[in-house]
């Protein structure tokens, strides 16, 4: 192995010369020309062996019916990369999602992770989970009136009232019964109106992310009162577990605001009447799906606020930990994080956590270089995060990068959300495929998927497959993500044991299907 | 420094037990929880400043009179970033170039970096220089013959020829005399007709980066016959320095095809010839224009082609060397990486070339990780390549980039090329931050700022100051990057150190003027 001698002698006396700077003319003996053809490719198979090894996943190995399974994969795979580099304007992941979704229901590809046991969705937010149709379908309940303006031509809010509510919503507006307000515009047209309203679309194209994120809190407001309502919110949580239970999701750790709920009466519940809610409907989701692994809860208020504030979110999360020990286990702040505050002014009271609750910061969700948002991945990993929300920015920061390895934090990646809120389009630009490349740990999440139309998680599985991981990534890769989700849950000892017990079973049913769909 | 030390053994102790991978319940001590707010300050002081320091050019001192330069150009960089935070959609290096063009030349940014002295263009190729407004005057050169098809709609290509040209273009066409043409479609349909073909504007959206470069190579061939006519061919060359050294840029090292050129008559000359009509014009140029540092040539034939003919090209190659050995002085392979042939198959005639012609290889042109075209860098730095050009596919490969690191192979930068030839918008998501933070040396250039009608140098620039480095990258990077342009060109010896003085003498001016002008 002559050559790889060669290469190290190079390396290390270009490392101990090259390190004069400016007008000197430094002249490193750098060149490896004098390589044989032979030596040549001995030099670059090892090269690419080492590469390769690194890559997420690369070490895992299957097993004989794996391997079959693979093989089916693969070739499906090849083949839309194939079809992808003839034609690139068809390579779906190239493109805004907003104009492939209905392609993407026809790919191969996308219909094998769909079914393919997934893991755990780490990063997803309260009233941004379930489907469009689930949410049109709530506003045929009892009882619910609509605020509207512009002649009734804008919905402005919602509420559960038994007689004609007295809130103000954030915008003028008049309260009018839903059904009175259906039957008056006709039943398509209130439909094909709060669709829209309900989700970013059709909006491939914004100028700016301030005005994608602008527009992504105008849904979370309007939901306010539709969904804020003790029953409805109960629901909703259910049939989002029973969603993302459909899409091969076994466990859910959301990240909530935990507001106080109302009652038909206009009486108002507490943050812990929240959670209490939220572990009921779990109790009663997992009686009736055994395979369902479990849920969990990471309370994660605003973070456009005082100091002082954060003090006082401490000691909620302590409180909520107390009377939910297993069930609310993290903290984190949400909002668009270039117009709220960094995490170093929060230093203070956020060290006062007690070290048992598990912070879960966003961070680095920007592509502004050198700023506030940019930095909070440092003060994030100093903090002790346990993992990273988005974490867009940290291939940025090679040292916080490597932190991040040594520390076992993994990235909690969200490629539709990142495509959607305008910070890249073309998913094969996507920083994550750097993540992997450079062995940090990753998680592949969906953040929040009713508001982008998408599967519950299996939109991201496929972008993160198709259009972030290197060509080759197989069916290894695929296995690597959905235990990674188990692996850095929240989840600990015996609970994590039998989830990866639950995964497991559903996993080798998957990859029987597979091989058994190959021999049809 | 208790708070370092506590880091350090938490790195230490979670390095060594994170090895364990998969279903076992890793639990490792990573949590830096237990920080005071004190030493938490301090960490992050320290951690912020390393990384700060591995950033390109943060380790150049200014002078006295930099400094207040300095402050000139921050103030004024502040500005255009403040705004740009207030609103994004109004940040130039978030959009396509062709819809900021004008814009751009309005900043107050811009015009310093226009008139700063920048050092040398490393990569750019032979016939895509040039401003389009000189392009249209040779249309009106003596003798000019063009072929059109679709009716007289569709330029074909040109000839200069005192009869009718006999020649057959790549399409069946029509030869008229220019002006015959011009008369009779009227002078500004046909300015206004060929300044589009003469550049890749108005497409800002092309589906894909294949079509683009379709669109892209069609400039080159419909220039062919307009520039491959022996005095044009010196024109140009001796108007493109011209333009250049206007633009701050006084070196210039031209990758070209070498194409065989033809004289009035028809007759052809050799590639030789090509070569000795570049010498000539430079030694021309640099007797009227004493600033003006050097310039020198690197042969650049298509890749697409049977390992035979890259063969016949290594010969030519050595030829040319032993013809001009001060001027034609490296070897590099061009057109679409993705449609011509992979590095790997050429590698034993390239393995022939002379150790002293140096290797500046195409690599990585791309976005699809684990291609082939990916995997011409690992045989770009195995075969000794003194640069890499684009190379913006490396920080997908982590080990590869620290090669380059290592063995101090700068890459050739060229932001607008990536966005015009569709890799990516947004200069903020460009590759080259990464290299930046990684301390990879870079070099910006501009590959063909003719068919984006962008200046020589200077919006490749303003795009990698204001759109690729953080935010707070200042005149330290700037001349660094100038600095890097000698450093890493093929300039030796003393040619080098005449190099950086010339360089240094304008710099002061410039530093001078900067400062001055604040004053006013």
């Amino acid at each position: 192995m002559t050559a790889i001698r060669e290469l190290a002698i190079t390396v290390r006396r270009a490392s101990t010369k090259c390190a004069k700077v400016g007008h000197s003319s430094v002249s490193v003996a750098r060149s490896l020309r004098k390589l044989s053809p032979t030596a040549f490719k001995t030099l670059r198979r090892v090269i690419a062996k080492v590469e390769h090894l690194g890559i997420l996943g690369q070490k895992i190995r299957l097993n004989e019916r794996e391997q079959e399974a693979n093989k089916v994969i693969m070739a499906v795979k090849k083949e839309e990369i194939s079809k992808g580099i003839l034609d690139p304007s068809q390579f779906t992941p190239g493109q805004h999602i907003f104009k492939t979704l209905t392609e993407i229901r026809k790919s191969q590809i996308f219909n094998l992770i769909k079914r393919m046991p997934k893991g755990g969705v780490l990063h997803a937010h309260d009233t941004a989970l379930c489907s469009t149709e689930y949410l049109i379908s709530l506003t045929y309940r009892e009882n619910l009136w609509i605020c509207t303006a512009n002649e009734g031509c804008k919905a402005i809010g919602f509420r559960f009232s038994k007689q004609k509510p007295t809130q103000k919503p954030m915008e003028e507006c008049n309260w009018e019964p839903m059904e009175e307000f259906r039957n008056r515009r006709g039943e398509d047209n209130v439909t094909k109106y709060l669709k829209r309203r309900f989700s970013m679309y059709p909006f491939s194209k914004f100028v700016s992310n301030n005005q994608a994120w602008a527009h992504f809190m105008g849904i979370f407001i309007l939901l306010d009162g539709l969904l804020c309502h003790a029953p409805i919110w109960a629901e909703y949580y259910y049939n989002a577990l029973k969603e993302f239970s459909e899409d091969g999701v076994q466990y859910l750790e959301l990240r909530s605001l935990l507001p106080p709920l109302y009652c038909i009466d206009g009486t108002m519940l507490t943050t812990m009447d929240t959670v209490a809610i939220y572990k009921a409907e779990l109790e009663r989701f997992k009686a009736d799906h055994p395979n369902f692994i479990d849920s969990k809860l990471i309370y994660a208020p605003l973070r456009g606020v005082e100091p002082s504030v954060v003090e006082q979110y401490v000691k909620t999360a302590v409180e909520l930990n107390n009377e939910f020990p297993n069930f609310m286990v993290g903290f984190d702040l949400v909002g668009q994080e270039e117009l709220g505050r960094p995490l170093i002014d929060f230093v203070e009271p956020l060290l006062k956590m007690p070290e048992h609750i598990n912070f879960y910061f966003h961070a680095g969700e920007t592509n502004w270089f050198g700023s506030a948002i940019d930095e909070n991945l440092v003060d994030a990993i100093l903090m002790g995060s346990k993992r990273i929300g988005h974490g867009y920015a940290l291939t940025k920061h090679p040292l916080i990068m490597r932190l991040a390895r040594l520390l076992d934090i993994p990235i909690e990646v969200c490629p539709v959300s990142n495509q959607v809120l305008q910070l890249g389009v073309d998913y094969r630009n996507h920083p994550a495929a750097l993540l992997l490349a450079a062995n940090v740990p990753i998680v592949i999440s969906s953040d929040d998927p009713s508001f982008w139309r998408c599967a519950p998680l299996s939109h991201d599985f496929y972008f993160a497959f198709l259009g972030i991981a290197p060509m080759d990534a197989d069916l290894r890769f695929l296995k690597c993500l959905a235990i990674n989700s188990i692996q850095y849950s929240a989840l600990v000892g015996e609970e994590k044991k039998v989830g990866f017990e639950k995964w497991q079973n559903m996993w080798d049913k998957w990859i029987d299907d597979v091989v058994e769909q190959k021999s049809c």
